[in-house]
């Protein structure tokens, strides 16, 4: 008798390679679910690490040939579930494939193969006076080709844009197994539709992508940062709208509140908690005179919106420690128990108002909420933390979630500024779009995959799958 | 007897009011084309003015019902033939939607109906202190919406992007005539495919774009000119290459050849014809000292490229009038005969070599060619000129127009980075792209104008429209 999937798996062996392929449960349940820790996730037939497009293309049209799913994987740093397995499917991981083929300083673009690493292709790309700046927090390790499956953004967007605004060309492998190149390495091009976008936050549904051309710049110049302390975090919010209507836009600015700066100095005891509710953080890199004249107008806006102390940073190490502790603010949170991540995006506007209604929603629901924000784009990632084994907390946390969503749709926002729809944000985006526009997703989804097999059931549910 | 279209046409009077139709041949047919001289076009049934979206959507479902396309337009300065109309179809002009409905400054963002002309968007947006940076040379004419159809570009995108990078979202009507919104108004969101990306650009093949919410930036500094005097335009190329090496960014870099100076000059009369066969134009717009850095470093390009001149312009007059120059370039070449006008674009690499090969392809077909150019980002648009009935010339000039897209995909580049695909590079498209992708082109559109009304036959030939 032959076990489910044996015919497909002995072709998937015979195209790449036995060693390329992962099936023991053990080994394949590390390699079924991304970071999102309250995502559903099924058990996969198999794990196949691919080294080549030639090996995507045969294990999608192998896949394509047997009507089984195939979900692929950078480094599982995804916080949607949009990585996570579906049931009895393949999961293919594009991590061994880690080239860079190509880097171009006077076209200021990159080549890159989709396992590359955010921060080793900007090391590589440094060396040549050039930036990539796409940078997520996640970027030590997560690959291009999850932030281009996700359009990951990450601190520089407010000034510098996301991942979508830096892909110039894809090759891709479609739903029915053909490798198409997409978009061009020129600086401009209109022969066509945007299909390079549509590729771009697609989370694997509409292709798999191999390779990545992307857009660069010139290293920015060395950057002032102002920092400002809060007596509450819709003080702080206030401040992000103060620099907004200031018609400021900085390099980056990021609040971090006191839950996450105690989180990361419990872990890692960087000297770094402070006597205050929230911490506006900026970064500025006009050059030269004109940078200061921004960072002291900043100071301005901070103090006017009631900070308790603002002001230029005169120590790089020390401005370099508070941008890093942003960044371990995740995984310091994580150590502490579950974490239910949200990635509200809402006008600059509203952005105190949220920050009030977090707080509303946190006390409502008795749910521990720490803050971090992308603040100056209205991008807040609440971050709710239950205790280890706590169902009833777990089942409070889960209400809370789903008013933070709701109150950020009420202010004009959306469920999801940065880190995708996958399972977490599906309903979500049920309540975000209208019906029409979901139909218009299926569509394409239908046009592009017609036989429903890449990633089923992350971005909109779709009748035919399962 | 009923004439043919005579029940479709009854129920769009219905919904529109008689005096919003117009159905007269010798006032349609001015309404039934674009700019572009050589592209074919057909006898509309009518052609019906919008006035809201109400309208749009009523013709449109009245066109979906009866199965006759639908062209929507808006100024009609476009330059492929994007906007002919197709023979017994309705031209739908959305010229009278032209409120400018918000502009917010917080936000940096502005809502507008398709209607309204770019100039006056800058204007209106400029009394609070923003820009909204896409320029296309057609600004003064060219419609917000026309400009959203083909992703426009213009002379700031070598630093500031095109169309498609300042568009945060749409209301569309749909090929079935339904109205949806896509996007967002905040900074960030990746909620769901990128409709938005995917409709730009898509020349009314995939929806009927009925309002446009733009990003807009803070005014940019005052600049500064650089002007460049060259023996050749393959000379001048390469001065544009040497900025690109040297890691330069200008806000413009425009190329403009003796022919054009010439023929302005014979139009307006403003003195600029020089003793040089090209002239580059660079605009710097850092402030303070570091633009007039970035500005010397631009000279020492041109200089050691083999400018004859070189020289930052002390003179904002002086430097207005050769930007104004460039502008009426198109305008000034078209009152010597008909034009046909090229919009490759390459990598910045390859500009001073298809530059020679524009040259050669002239000299082989006997053909006068103009050369304009966004030449820092590798957009050319060599100008074919025939004298006015000379039909052996446009034969010939017609060959020199397939030679020069072969030579730019020869080259690494596009046939159009910024025109469209229209009617006149269709072919060309076929060219550039793999059947694949053109599949993939095909697919999307049947899956959202699944009866194909929405100009048919533009970017894409697609069995089944006729």
């Amino acid at each position: 008798m032959t076990a489910p999937g044996s015919t497909l798996l002995a072709e998937i062996v015979d195209a790449v390679g036995a060693e390329q392929v992962v099936t023991d449960p053990v080994s394949t349940e590390a390699l079924s679910r991304d970071h999102a820790e309250w995502a559903p996730c099924g058990v996969p037939l198999a794990v196949v690490r691919a080294r080549s497009t030639a090996d995507v293309q045969a294990v999608v049209a192998a896949c394509h040939r047997h009507r089984v799913p195939v979900v692929s994987r950078g480094a599982g740093t995804g916080l949607s579930g949009g990585a996570n397995a579906v049931e009895g499917g393949v999961v293919l991981s594009l991590e061994p494939m880690r080239a860079i083929r190509e880097i171009n300083p006077l076209e200021q673009l990159a080549v890159v193969e989709p396992g590359v690493v955010n921060d080793d292709l900007r090391a590589a790309v440094a060396g040549h006076g050039l930036w990539y700046p796409p940078d997520p927090a996640s970027s030590p390790w997560s690959t291009i080709g999850g932030n281009v499956a996700t359009n990951a953004g990450g601190l520089c967007c407010v000034k510098y844009g996301v991942t979508r605004d830096y892909v110039l060309a894809l090759e891709v492998v479609t739903g029915t197994g053909a490798v198409v190149r997409l978009g061009r390495r020129t600086a401009k091009g209109v022969a066509g539709f945007d299909l390079v976008g549509l590729m771009v936050g697609s989370e694997g549904t509409l292709g798999i992508v191999t390779e990545v051309t992307v857009r660069l710049r010139p290293l920015p110049p060395a950057a002032i940062t102002v920092a400002g302390h809060f007596a509450s975090v819709v003080d702080a919010g206030a401040a992000v709208r103060a620099v907004g209507a200031a018609g400021i836009t900085p390099a980056a600015l990021e609040l971090v509140d006191r839950h996450c700066l105690e989180a990361v100095d419990a872990w890692k005891n960087m000297g770094l908690s402070v006597d205050a509710e929230a911490v506006l953080l900026a970064r500025v890199d006009e050059p030269g005179v004109t940078g200061e004249q921004v960072a002291d107008r900043i100071v301005d806006c901070f103090t006017g919106a009631g900070a308790t102390w603002a002001d230029r940073s005169t120590d790089p190490g020390e401005a370099e420690a508070l941008f890093e502790a942003r960044r371990l603010a995740y995984p310091a949170l994580e150590r502490l128990g579950p974490v239910l991540t949200e990635d509200v995006c809402v006008p600059k506007d509203h952005v105190p108002e949220m920050l009030a209604r977090i707080e509303k929603i946190a006390e409502h629901h008795d749910v521990r909420i720490a803050n971090i924000a992308h603040a100056g784009d209205g991008n807040l990632h609440p971050l709710l933390i239950t205790p280890p084994g706590d169902d009833a907390a777990r089942v409070r946390a889960q209400a809370a979630f789903e008013d933070i969503l709701d109150a950020a749709i009420g202010l004009g926002g959306t469920v999801t500024g940065e880190h995708g729809v996958g399972l977490l944000k599906r309903e979500g985006l049920e309540r975000e779009a209208s019906p029409e526009v979901l139909g218009l997703h299926r569509a394409i989804k239908r046009a592009l995959d017609p036989a429903l097999i890449l990633n089923p059931g992350k971005v909109v549910a779709i009748e035919g799958v399962g």
